[in-house]
Formats: structure tokens, C-alpha cells, sequence
């Protein structure tokens, strides 16, 4: 099923003024026009209607090179046109794990090929790729005599938006993405700064209107447009910095940490590359229907095909662990027991912290947990020597990712999992010490195979070593890749927390099953926590670019079931956090909960034991980034399906429609609600389970509470 | 033969004005004083006499310390003193190697323990030790409950010399030693900048009145004081910035790569330590006799003994290879056959690079010269892939380390080295992509114990990477000694180039054999080179911190041998040549000039064959910076002796008295001698060998050509 026609001369050829040239290309369902081609002074540029209306005014674009000891002609200033070449693909192809069973890549493309002016010119491509969902660009540059190793300073190109649109975003900061979100206007960026903290451990937020990508935009006339990049590789992060009169949004990438005399981050060094080089693509995902634009699967399209070639070990699974007793204070990472996450209650009198989580005896107890209920992963945290003084030190050999505590037995604990059925995750905390996790990788990855412990959970908590690079830099986007190469040359899975965020590169490395790089779960149990439309928002922002290892699935919802006086909770009622598990797309998901309070609740527990982590179909019913999520997925090999459905702070009742279901079957569906009286705040642990027999015909409203959710299974009978 | 005695209150105690003491210490000769103690303003500082003079006034002690993430008081600027504690050491130990057999470590010493005066005050130890031939000094920061992790931004010791000594200098720069020497006033070190770059590919000189260690001085009344530093371990390297008007010269430590946004570079990160910590030991060799200055165990005495357990592995041993043919632009070390050296002559017309040096049957030329002349070793560059695209262009990724160039099979080239009693040499060229190679170390030390290969070559040409980090800052300090320990832990002898300037390490890890770290002969090559004198300077500053693998022995003297019309040169006679396997210490030795260079003088060459590498003893006959050196050593276990004196580009007759040797005993002498009408510049070449009985009576006047030398070899009868 692969239709691939190249055809020249497809676009029309537009002469508009003087040398001013552009090349025209519609998406394959005409919906979205490109406009592409050389200003009057050479310099290209392009812009993007969408249903007839601008959405991408023109907007520059461009590199800025240098070579290594000469100054060269900066790309991006004036250019002449070599050729215009054009594509059209209609193919489709199948994930190894994924929300669908088939995911069909069907764009037009227009491939500008352009040289400078300089007396040895080089050559630059710049192709567009125009899908029915939006819109796609690089810069490519060959192989060729002229250009062979170079510093890449700046990258021009420039989103020029047609409006104050409204803009889902976080600061501009190349260390971190764990900010909550802010809902403003653009012209609003730099006045509505008051979640630039938030409690984050390693933050560097960069003044002025800067944000970060996914960037979610909407107009005034509710067309949905978000921005981000695909296949990150070889290349340093981007962040956008807005114009905030004009609304122009240009593309600013991470720097490294040489030339410190220069303070015009503009003229820092951001990559070093050598022809052929390709940059990541520049991505806008447009829709008039925001279910549109979670449904897209553009981004995954624009990254290359899996490169595992034995993709047989990689298995998506729901993993419990010792994780979030450190996060609530009742253990600790370090067998000195100093090092839990919580300082117990914020009545600042009671604490709890005092052993070490990481013991045989605990993992066996989580082992058995996850064996009776289906579970295939154990993730274990503070397990290796090194937590005492791990973190804020800015410490080079913290970790060696071998070495047990005396009071963990990693062989006896992998056997044991292994004798149950289930799976070690082997944790692997870097301290933000990447050199040296470079150095031991090898040896920690070979030990892993040696216990049969098939996933990895890193982290990159703190200030990177090599100091002075920034966690979105292009000395760590190359790490992050290099770890995940390497694991999958050893057979290992990899979840990734405080990577720079994700791409859709678990296309290509399908062994790349989730990061965090966004605000998980965990800031509730500490911090002012997540606000009840955090997770309405992520899926149109962090999860646009990959599966997220968020931690759903919290039953005790308040800290001060554990503190008497805490104030920190979870901003979602019970319900929610079941249907988080649809919502928060991932193929592993953590069974987050303290086993004793999953047992305590049986038959809200059910839900989490039934749903499934790969799906052969996903269908996004309702969608208002901010307000509200509906999303049915069908279990991967199944006829089963299982709908969670979200709101933010706000009460609302969903009518949900259940025409997704194969016609003239009836299904048992089994729905997790929100009690009448529940809300996030003040009652956000009551739920009423009711079970239903359902057909496609079925059409239902659902309220859900303030903060609150809903979770149905549905089976088919 | 070991005894210490620490004794309380050994030294006297003098009570100067107001809060100011002063505690004294003599060395136990009696000849140097140095005076320890607080200013009235709680400031500590030390002066040192030599002989009843003044030889570096009060001058500044202090460190400056800032906690992660909140300022603490510093360190250097009040402290009240908590405690004096003296010692006596008289002891002697057997190094692995080395210039004598056994060396004398007799020290009286001063520990001053101070508290600062912040509210949470910490604890500092300074510590002298006075020897006969010298002070050396350290910081050391005990363990406590108020300092744990702390980073270190400044060290505020001064030396303050009593006048505008005459200096043998070097430009500061924290990325490169290759400098040659400048020899001027203190107060002329901004005025005299002309060897400022000389060819040299990194370096990163520093403005102002800054010089490098170890630093030369003399004194009008001619006293010499050389400045240097010993056991660097986790530190960055120092420079010395004078004030040229005071003559005061202040520690400047490289900083690292984090804060670009702070210019001030007293204010930048220097070092990321925990308690205990200890800083190296800042070093002043004395004496008024400049032969004592060369004899001086002072800076090896300061170093921990030896930690390798099991040094059987430790050989010392001279060499040849393939590396002169790249130098002259004769063979290439990639395959592609574009990366020689030298551009050929310098009339710019010939060249003969065209071939690749590092093939199997090329290396196996080098094995049967190494075999048929008794050297141990074969160094061959070039033989693995990357080099094509190896140099400044600050890639990453560049060498594996273990991936040999399809013509050279290391199997059987290692093969074939052991089946003629020779061993291989491997080469690990970095090119300055330190996290590249630190993630290759294990493996690629795995595959020479594989191969059998007992020793390696490493360079650090280029820029480093992590990027913004310097050759001498922390992160590199630290990375070398993680090389040769892991060396040490497989059985690996290490000689390093483009590293920081030893400081006498090669006490604690006898495996780290020598090092580059200063101009080498390689200069001589493809720039302007290395003048006459240079090789009477290195003795009396680089190599004080350790072994110089200077590459001696060339025999055919200028360029134009090769390309007629070239100007390069070495700057010696081929006299000189022999003289400097003696003249410049180290336990490897390169046999460096081509084989067919050697079998065309099998006269001379008989030196290089006869001369020892390791020594019991080691007699400096005559000595001035600059100008001239003698130096007669004892071959390891033999009765026999070998001598080498060298000139600068002075003619110059030098009185040898050779009453070193054993009274009553009659040696046969080979004198190999410039010929009466030799001169580096006119007749490099010419060289007369003469045969002598001689005896510990003999006194003999040798003429020295211009830039020319002797060499003698003493076998006992």
C-alpha cells in the first residue's frame, strides 16, 4: 500500500514582482495552500493559508553558518534559485506499538534548492511538506565541495501568526519543561509571567517573550494551529520568541557552552555538522477542529522509519514501583535516608521519611503486587549507591549505575520478578552528570542484560555536566539518541525523565516507549502542584511530540491522608486519574499508587487492571485544549475499547456518543464516574461505578465534576 | 630507613604587633626560613628566606568558596587561628623508576589551622613543608559538619618577589604549553610577546602580565627560584599573574566552561570539591647553585607514593615509529592520504605526501629496526580510522579507538612485534574530544590487552570537547589522572601529550611514564621551531613537574635533505641529539629520526643503542638556564655511566669532570663530540667520535659547537 509519484513542474509557478518567485502547493485535500520562493532581495520565504484565510503570513527563512577559522556568507541573506522540485506521497505504514493500527503518510512537497551568493557558493534545499493536517519544512544541505564541516550560529526561520492569537505556553527555558501552562493572549507573553518558577529544581527561563514548543495557538476565528519540530537530531532544541506587536515568532535554538565573551546568544554556536546535514522539521499541525489536531499524526510521518531491526523485545506495559513512596515522604532514595523528595506535611510539623525504599523485602512485596495484577514492569528507584549527596551539587561521578546498596539484591530481585512473570525496570538517575553516564553506559547496560532486566527508567534531574549545557543543547540531544541507539543494540526499552522533549523519534527508535520532559504527576505530592486543566493541556502541547510517562492513577488523592494539616494534593478528582490512562497517551504506563490503596478500592482498581497500553484505534471525540478531553482507544487485538474522558476545573456535562462501536454489536461498557458530589477540591475521592450495556447508537451525557473525569470499558460481548 | 617525629611547638612562636603571629620554621639545614602566620587583620601570610635573605616577601594566603546555592564568607579574608602543629620528617623511598635510586624526603613542617569568622564557621588547614632545596605549601579542608560540597572560585596565594628577577617564561594559557621561551625582567613580561602563537594550533593565550609554571626566576644576587605546583588532583592547573611593577605573582587557576554571563574570571567556577579536599602544593625549589635547582627531589617528595599495587608491568623503554615520516610530509596518517604535518618545503613547491604511514608491512620495517637495535617499543600513528577529518573542525565523534585502517591488521602487526621481542605502542589520538574518548577508554583498554599492546600514546590536539572547557581546566585535570588510573587498572603504560604540565604524578602512578606538555621536537619540522636554547630552558621549567617525551635523536638536521629549498630545521648538531637522551629525563625515549637515517651513521647511532633509559643515579656537573647543561646519569643496575652536555647557540667549551665515577676504577669513554667545525646552523651534522680511558681523576675542557653538545658513554672496564 505505497504510492510515491514524482512529478516536476506539479506546483504552479508564480511570478509576482521583479525576481521575487513562488512556487505554490496544496495539501492533497486543497484545504492548505503553501506559497514558497525568493523575496525581491533573495532572500526565501514562505506562507500558508488554510481554507482560503492566511494562518502564516510570510515568514522568513534561513541558516546562519560559520566555518571553523574563516567567516563565511551567512545562508539566509541572498540566494538565487537552482531548481524547484516536487513530490507527491500516498503511503502508509504500521507502527510497532502506537494509538492506531495503520497510520497513512499522505503529502504533497515543494524542494526549493537554492545557493548563495557568495564567490564559493554552497547550496541549500529547503523542502515543504504539505499534509491535510499541516505543514512541514527543513533545510537540507549536501554533501558539496564548498561546504563540508561547519558551526551552525542561527537558525531565521520565523512563524509570522496572523493575529493576538490566544496561546497555550510555557516560558522559553532550554533546561527545563516543567512549568504549569499559561493561557494568554501573544501581546500577553511577557506580562503573564507568574509561573516562571514553580518549584522546579533546574530551570534556566530566558527573559523577554520566549516559549516553548509545542506551542498551542488558536485565532480569533477558531482555527487551531500548533508548532513544533520533528526527527530532532544532530541539532540543538528550539524555542520560539514572539514579536509580541507583530506576532511573529521566530525560531531560537538552544546554544552551547563555548564563546563565553559573546553575550549575543544569536551569534553563540548551536551545532556542529558536517554535509550531508538535515535540521529537524519545522512543524505546524492546522486545524478548524481541534480533535484534528490530537488525531494528527504528521509528526510521526516526518520522522524516519524504525531503525530497530529486531523490534521483538520491545513490549508496551503497565509498570507499578517504588517511586511514589519517596515522592509522599514514607521512604527514601538513599539507603542514609536523607533523601526523600517530601518534607511530609506543609504543616511543616510531621514527617514520616526515615528508611531507605529500596530494600529486597519492599521489591518482592511490589513484585507480587504487580504479578497478581497483570502488571509487566517494576520500577525501582534509589536502588544503586550514590543518593546521599546526588542532587544540587553539580557532582561528576555521583552514580555508576552498577552498584547495588548492601540492602539490594539486584539478582535475587530480577530472579524473583522473572520467576512471577514480571520485569525489572532498571533505574538509571544521572544526576544531570551526563560524562558520567557516558562513561559507565556500556557497563550498566551490559549488567542489565545480565539480569534480565529489559527497560531502563532514566533521569536527567539538575545542571547537565558537561557544565554550562543547557538539557535541550545539541551536546544533549545527541546523548539523549546516543542512549536510546544503544539500548537498542542491548535490547533495552527506554523511558526518559528531563530529556528534551520528544520529537516522534520512537518512530524511528520504537524502543524509545515515553519521556517526561513536561510537569508529571510528581509536582503534586510537593509543590503548589498541577492545576485541574494541566492534563487537558498537555495532550495539544508536550504529547504532540511523543508519549509521556505522566504517572496517572492516584487513589489516595490529598496529602493529608497520609499529614494531617498538609495542604499538596492531586488537582483531580479519582475518576480523572482513571481516565488519564486514555487521556495521556503512552504504551507504559505507571500503576503510580501505593499498592495498600489500590487494594483498599477493588473495583475502581478493576479499570486499571483492564486497560490495555497499545491500541489498534483511537478516536478523539471532544477536545477543547484547556477545558475538556474525550478520547476511545481499541485494545490492540481486540474488539475492547476504553474511553476516559477529562475536565478542567470546571464541571461540565460531556454528551458522549459511542458510534466508534462496530455496528449491530452490543458491548458491557463499565463506567468510573465522578460521584454527585464530587470535585477535585472537596470530595475528589468518590467515584460510582455503573455498567451498561452500549451499541454505536448509544448517546449518553455524562457529567463529570470539577476536576473530574470519566474512565468506561467496554467490551465486546 | 624511615623516621618521623612531629613534635608541638618546635618552631618558634614570635608575637609581632597587635593580633599579628608570626610561627618560624627552618629547613633542616637550616638555610631556608619561612615565616607563617596571621596579619593583624586575621589575614594569613607567609614570607621565605634563603641564606639570611629575603626571597619572597609577606605575600597572601586564602582561598575563596561559595556554597550551591547560597554565598558563604570567605575563606582568605579573617580567620582566627585555632591550632600549630609541627613535624619532622626524615625518611627515603625507591621510586619504580626513575633519575636515582633513592631519594631523601626530609622536611620540617608548619600546619596552621584557622576557623573564618562567618557564623557557621569553617575549617582551613595550611600546610608548609620546608626541605633543604625548598617550600611547598597546600590548602586542605577537613571534613565538617559546616563545609561539605562547595565550589571553589579563587585561591588568593601570592608569591612576592623581592625584585624584577630575570624570568624564563611562557605566555599564560590554559589550553597549551608549546610556547617557546621568553627569557626577559618581570617587568618586561607585557613588552616581550612576540612568541605569543609560534604555530601552535590551540591556544588560548591570556592578556596580561601573565606566564605559565613551572616558572624560572632568578634573582640579581643570583639566587634561582622556581615556581611550579605538585600533586595536582582535582583542581584546575595554575598560572601566575605578576604585578609587574611589585613583582608580586598571584595563583590564577583555569576556570570552566559554566556562568558565560560572569566576565570577571576571579569570579568564574574553578573547582567542584567536597570535604576533605586538599589543594595541590604550591612548590619554590631555592638555591643559589642552578645545578641544585635540576636535582631537586622536592616536587616528587610532595606526591603520595605509588598506588599501583602491582607495577611488574612498568617498563621503561626506548622506541621508534611512524610519526617523524607525517612530520616531514612523507607518509600521511590518514588513509586518504591528506592529513601530513607539513606542507613539504617551504619554498611551497614539492610535496611528497601521498601515502598512508600506518600500514602492516610499514609498521613491520619499524618492528625489525626496533628488534635489531634493542628498542622495546614501536609507536605507530595513524593507524585507525577517523583521520581524515580529524582536526579543528571540534567533531565529536571522530576515533573509536579500536577500528584499525583496512591496511593495517593490529593483530598481526602485535603478533609480530612479541615474535621479535618487541612491543606495540598504540596511539589514541583524542583530538580533543575527551567525551568521545572517556565513553571508547575501557573498550579500547580492553582491546590492547587483547592485542598485548602494554602502552599507549594519548593526544589532546584541538579544542576540547566538553566544548568551552580548557586543556588545564578541572574537568581535563580530572579526566588525565581518570585515564591513567584506568590504565594503571589494566596494565597500561601512559604517555600523554597535549596534557596539563605534570606535577610529579608519576610517583603515585608510575604508569604515567611522560608526557608532552611543552614544545617538542616536532616544531622543528613544519614552523620556525625551537631555538639553540631551548632545550637548556625545558630541564629547568617543564620537566620540574615530570618525564617530556621530547622526541630527540634526529640525524638528518634540515629539511632540504629532503626538500631542497626548505628552510625548516632542528636547531642543533646531531651531538647535541645523543646529548639530549640524557639532557632531558624521561624513561621513554624516543628513537625518533628515520631507520634509514640511523643505519647511514652507525657510528653515532651506537650512542642511542648503548643508552640507558633508567637510572640509579643522576650527577647535574654544570648548569645555567639558557646557557648550558651538563648531567652525568648511572644506568640502572650497571656500573656503567652516560653523559650529556648541550650549549645554547653559544660556542662554548665546557670543563667535565668526571670524578662522579668511582675512585680506583678505570671506564673506557666514547665521546661523541660536534666536530671542530660544527654549528647547528652551518654543519649541524658534523660529528667526531672519540674513544678514552678515563677515571674519576679525568678533567677534560669539551668544545660545544653553536646549538651543539656531547655525549659520552662510560662503560666500567
Amino acid at each position: 500500500m505505497k504510492k510515491i509519484s514524482f512529478l516536476i513542474g506539479m506546483c504552479t509557478l508564480l511570478h509576482i514582482s521583479g525576481r521575487a518567485q513562488n512556487h505554490v502547493c496544496h495539501s492533497p485535500n486543497g484545504q492548505i495552500r503553501l506559497s514558497l520562493g525568493l523575496d525581491g532581495k533573495g532572500q526565501p520565504q514562505y506562507s500558508v493559508m488554510f481554507k482560503g484565510k492566511a494562518i502564516v503570513e510570510p515568514s522568513h527563512l534561513g541558516l546562519k553558518l560559520k566555518d571553523h577559522d574563516k567567516p563565511r556568507a551567512d545562508f539566509g541573506l541572498s540566494y538565487a534559485q537552482l531548481a524547484i522540485d516536487s513530490a507527491k506521497v500516498d503511503e502508509s505504514w504500521e507502527p510497532i506499538w502506537g494509538e492506531v493500527k495503520t497510520i497513512r503518510n499522505n503529502y504533497k512537497s515543494l524542494i526549493l534548492t537554492l545557493k548563495d551568493n557568495a564567490a564559493n557558493s554552497s547550496v541549500v534545499k529547503i523542502e515543504f511538506r504539505v499534509f491535510n493536517d499541516g505543514v512541514g519544512f527543513r533545510y537540507e544541505l549536501p554533501d558539496q565541495q564548498n561546504l563540508k564541516s561547519f558551526i551552525l550560529l542561527d537558525e531565521l526561520s520565523t512563524f509570522n501568526l496572523t493575529g493576538d492569537h490566544k496561546i497555550w505556553w510555557m516560558p522559553g527555558d532550554f533546561d527545563t519543561n516543567e512549568y504549569n501552562y499559561n493561557t494568554s493572549l501573544i501581546s500577553e507573553i511577557e506580562k503573564n509571567t507568574k509561573k516562571r518558577d514553580g518549584n522546579i529544581f533546574t530551570s534556566t527561563p530566558i527573559k523577554g517573550a520566549f516559549v516553548q514548543t509545542p506551542l498551542m495557538a488558536k485565532t480569533a476565528e477558531s482555527v487551531y494551529v500548533n508548532i513544533h519540530e520533528a526527527a530532532l537530531v544532530d541539532y540543538p532544541a528550539m524555542d520560539l520568541q514572539f514579536d509580541t506587536k507583530t506576532f511573529e515568532a521566530k525560531a531560537t535554538l538552544a546554544h552551547d557552552a563555548s564563546n563565553p565573551e559573546e553575550s549575543d546568544p544569536a551569534k553563540k554556536n548551536k551545532a556542529y555538522l558536517r554535509t550531508p546535514a538535515k535540521s529537524p522539521w519545522r512543524t505546524l499541525v492546522i486545524s478548524d477542529d481541534a480533535r484534528q489536531i490530537l488525531s494528527s499524526k504528521m509528526i510521526l510521518n516526518l520522522n524516519e522509519p524504525s531503525k530497530v531491526k529486531n523490534p521483538s523485545f520491545i513490549k508496551p506495559m503497565k509498570y507499578c514501583g517504588i517511586w511514589l513512596e519517596m515522592h509522599l515522604g514514607l521512604s527514601t532514595w538513599d539507603m542514609a535516608g536523607t533523601q526523600a523528595a517530601s518534607d511530609a506535611g506543609s504543616d511543616g510539623k510531621t514527617t514520616k521519611r526515615t528508611k531507605h525504599g529500596a530494600t529486597t523485602a519492599n521489591t518482592k512485596k511490589y513484585i507480587d503486587f504487580a504479578s497478581k495484577n497483570g502488571l509487566g514492569g517494576v520500577l525501582v528507584e534509589g536502588w544503586n549507591t550514590g543518593w546521599e549527596e546526588w542532587f544540587g551539587l553539580w557532582k561528576e561521578d555521583v552514580f555508576d549505575f552498577v552498584t547495588p546498596y548492601p540492602d539490594y539484591d539486584v539478582v535475587e530481585v530480577n530472579r524473583y520478578a522473572h520467576s512471577k512473570g514480571v520485569n525489572m525496570i532498571t533505574h538509571h538517575e544521572t544526576s544531570g552528570s551526563v560524562t558520567n553516564y557516558d562513561r559507565w553506559m556500556d557497563t550498566a547496560y551490559k549488567a542489565m542484560n545480565k539480569w534480565g532486566s529489559p527497560a531502563l527508567k532514566s533521569g536527567y534531574v539538575g545542571r547537565i555536566i558537561p557544565r554550562g549545557e543547557y538539557h535541550d543543547g545539541f551536546w544533549m540531544v545527541s546523548h539523549y539518541l546516543r542512549a536510546i541507539k544503544k539500548a537498542a543494540e542491548k535490547n533495552i526499552m527506554v523511558v526518559a525523565h528531563e530529556p528534551v522533549r520528544p520529537t516522534g523519534l520512537h518512530r524511528t527508535y520504537p524502543n524509545f516507549m515515553a519521556a517526561e520532559a513536561a510537569r508529571g504527576q510528581e509536582f503534586n505530592f510537593w509543590s503548589e502542584g498541577n492545576p485541574p486543566e494541566h492534563e487537558t493541556i498537555l495532550p495539544f502541547t508536550r504529547i504532540m511530540g511523543g508519549p509521556m510517562d505522566y504517572t496517572p492513577g492516584i487513589f489516595k488523592i490529598k496529602k493529608s491522608s497520609y499529614y494531617p494539616g498538609a495542604k499538596e494534593q492531586v488537582h483531580t478528582t479519582l475518576a480523572k486519574q482513571l481516565a488519564l490512562y486514555i487521556t495521556l497517551y503512552s504504551p507504559v504506563q505507571m500503576v503510580t499508587d501505593l499498592p495498600e490503596n489500590y487494594e483498599a478500592k477493588p473495583d475502581a482498581f478493576q479499570f486499571i487492571k483492564d486497560v490495555a497500553v497499545d491500541w489498534d484505534d483511537t478516536k478523539i471525540l471532544l477536545a477543547e485544549p484547556g477545558d475538556y478531553i474525550a478520547t476511545a482507544r481499541k485494545a490492540k487485538g481486540t474488539n475492547n475499547w476504553f474511553l476516559g474522558a477529562i475536565s478542567d476545573e470546571n464541571e461540565r456535562t460531556l454528551e458522549l456518543k459511542f458510534d466508534f462501536l462496530d455496528k449491530g454489536k452490543s458491548y458491557e461498557a463499565t463506567f468510573y464516574k465522578d460521584a454527585p458530589d464530587a470535585s477535585w477540591d472537596n470530595n475528589p475521592e468518590a467515584y460510582v461505578i455503573e455498567k451498561k450495556t452500549i451499541t454505536s447508537k448509544t448517546k449518553m451525557p455524562v457529567k463529570l465534576a470539577k476536576g473530574g473525569g470519566v474512565a468506561v470499558s467496554i467490551l465486546a460481548k
